[in-house]
């Protein structure tokens, strides 16, 4: 088969009522299928169940400190928890604070401390007529949808294969002192894969920034999520925190990372990492807006993964499950596209998502396809901030919950679904 | 020995210089007790250590609506964790966010919303000149604190053996739109034990508010804390709710409960319910805020706990321990001072708290001398707005921690410092 755009109306419309007699027959098998999220698959999940283990009628419940866990005590977390999780956040453990199962939750009471009473000593954000945020795209809609609740206006920002486009990050967080942050997510990016490079994590820790109190919310979600066990084969991240003080900036960023994806999405542990006068001022507000998190659940997970090179084994187990069903996807977008010669997709090496661009304007057509054969994708837009994709291209695959079976139906469906939409645009 | 009120000043100075001898030697002692906080004891804590043997690594996983609680899904919470802990506030299941560790949490993220977005449309209440807050005095310093880090105007209000002073509560309501809360500990309250009369229940749900958006935030905390089996010796709260509800004012209450005093205070479940219109915006807002929160630990709570018959049993496993508590400081007040005839305190029927009325600006003093001689008591004030008894009179006393033994050693130092305090205010 030629490719599409060698192709006459004619042969189009062969190739159009062709792939229609295709969906049909998919319509007709009445198929379930969800990659609508990051989700870990049942043996993923099964990896972690030792987890329940570690603590049980029988335990010692004594923290290294002398903490009795099931009790009250200590809302920043255990220090041992605080070593723990400053491996997923490369920081000096007394910078750390520990959550709980949700670091969206760190990020928003972030955004919403700052918001409030401002970041050390700074006029409260809520004050400015209006703040901005600059959203590399496409990204997280979970962090889009914090800056939307709040009002913060995004400003979206194209992403490169190094990261954020720089040049506009630049330009952009010089401009105004009511840009107060970006969103990054550093490593094997949120859809993109990306990872930072050391060039891009250079310059957003030394950028002239109009605001004093600029910060760079650095969501390392997907930190030790490799693909691959070879050190050759898996990225590496420079450190934005040593990269800060290295630059004078101290106190620019904040990071954040959990377990979700390494133990339970339902039950994991969550942390968030700053500047030591950083991370005194968000206990102390801390100290008001809770009592504290699950201590029982962070030493479960200290007794199970027990540092980084504990978590390091473990994530490579989840690395033998994905990696086969990232390699599906590859293979059946490649199968399915390569010869019509439309779509691009990322190969990422580790993270959750492929990031799949389709046509122009193709998007969202393809989702609504998929959807009405029984295929659930993200939204397309969900990308972008305000769920709006200007150029209606993006789709983000989420292939960690299928069968590898199932993965590859659900492809076959969707690559169908992106030439149908493709032809339904050129023919009209 | 008279009472101190017939004594003459001699009398006095010599009652002084004895009790100087006996509070040196409780110093030389070296005494190390903490009645600070209403933390669990060891004894307590064990009670639940089943609860961690629920779910382990053979489970089953899977919640009633096929859920398996170990990856994302359903921000609040599991249905049947939700038909749990209605058990503990009173309330239609639907009407129940589950939440984490904190209850406290739940209730500054509740205070936050509102000032943030309002509440069912009415205008943000961080837009108004400043919002005020009914305090009823002796309270819990937690909620005074939330007030205070939002710069919320507090107003004490007197708490009487009905509950909070409703005529002033009334008259204050209806005096300002800005007016837009209360805080209410109403069964077993910190500190004072009163359990809320229904004709203040009825008052709180039927009086008439200039804010048409005024809430009360119900802190169930102790709702199932009795010191007694029997029924006729528990208090019984008239549901808040449904009074809203009849008196036309259903959006009128936020209620809130946590196993932190049922299971573990470092790893249990909390709760908040309202009408189903406020439950859904809060839905809609969490589902921002957070991924969810730990269903695992619900689950294992479900399985633990059961239903309201396995909470009421479990709950009798506590009084058989706090009873005796109780008990002792009751018991150790009534040697100490019922001779000299300073100072009254509470024999409550359940909660975590004695509240005792030192004599007239003698708290901060009593509660200082006993610290200096190794007994930490909850500082004076502390169950005032800002920190600040006008009278200098009110001590949370926390009985629950410490081994009787201990308890009743804490207790003697503290009616020889009460007593000091007072001479030491006499005799100038």
């Amino acid at each position: 088969m030629p490719r599409y755009d060698t192709m006459n109306t004619d042969q189009l419309r062969a190739e159009q009522a062709h792939l229609q007699q295709e969906y049909a027959a998919y319509k007709a098998a009445g198929l379930k299928l969800n990659m609508a999220r990051g989700r870990p698959s049942t043996e993923q999940l099964n990896l972690s169940n030792p987890l329940l283990d570690m603590l049980n009628s029988s335990s010692d419940f004594i923290s290294e400190e002398g903490i009795d866990v099931r009790n009250y005590g200590t809302t920043t977390g255990l220090t041992e928890a605080k070593r723990l999780m400053a491996c997923m956040v490369d920081e000096d453990p007394e910078h750390v604070v520990v959550g709980g199962v949700s670091s969206l939750n760190l990020m928003y009471n972030t955004v919403a401390q700052f918001l409030d009473f401002g970041c050390l000593g700074s006029k409260p954000w809520s004050q400015y007529d209006g703040i901005k945020w600059i959203c590399p795209c496409p990204g997280y809609d979970r962090h889009f949808q914090i800056c939307e609740t709040f009002g913060i206006k995004m400003i979206p920002v194209a992403m490169t294969p190094d990261g954020p486009d720089m040049d506009e990050v630049e330009r952009i967080a010089a401009s105004d002192e009511r840009v107060k942050g970006i969103w990054c997510v550093p490593k094997y990016s949120n859809p993109t894969g990306v990872t930072f490079s050391d060039a891009t994590v250079r310059r957003l820790a030394s950028m002239t920034c109009a605001a004093d109190d600029f910060r760079i919310f650095w969501d390392n979600a997907y930190g030790v999520h490799h693909l691959h066990n070879t050190p050759e084969c898996q990225d590496k991240l420079l450190d934005l925190g040593a990269a800060c003080v290295e630059a004078g900036n101290p106190h620019r960023y904040v990071k954040f990372a959990s377990t979700s994806k390494v133990t339970f999405a339902g039950g994991g542990i969550s942390a968030m990492a700053a500047s030591q006068e950083a991370i005194d001022e968000v206990t102390s507000h801390l100290s008001i807006q809770t009592i504290g998190y699950d201590k029982i659940n962070q030493l479960r997970h200290v007794r199970f993964l027990k540092d980084a090179a504990g978590i390091a084994s473990h994530m490579e187990k989840h690395a033998a499950l994905l990696r086969p069903k990232f390699e599906t996807v590859d293979e059946r977008l490649t199968a399915g596209l390569s010869e019509a010669g439309i779509g691009t997709w990322t190969k990422p090496r580790g993270g959750y998502f492929i990031s799949f661009e389709a046509p122009l304007g193709c998007a969202k057509r393809s989702v609504e396809l998929a959807r009405e054969a029984g295929v659930i994708m993200t939204s397309a837009g969900a990308t972008w901030p305000y769920g709006k994709d200007p150029q209606d291209t993006n789709v983000r695959i989420a292939p960690s919950l299928p069968p590898v079976a199932e993965l590859a139906q659900a492809m076959d469906v969707f690559t169908c679904c992106v030439k149908l939409a493709y032809l339904e645009r050129v023919l009209g």
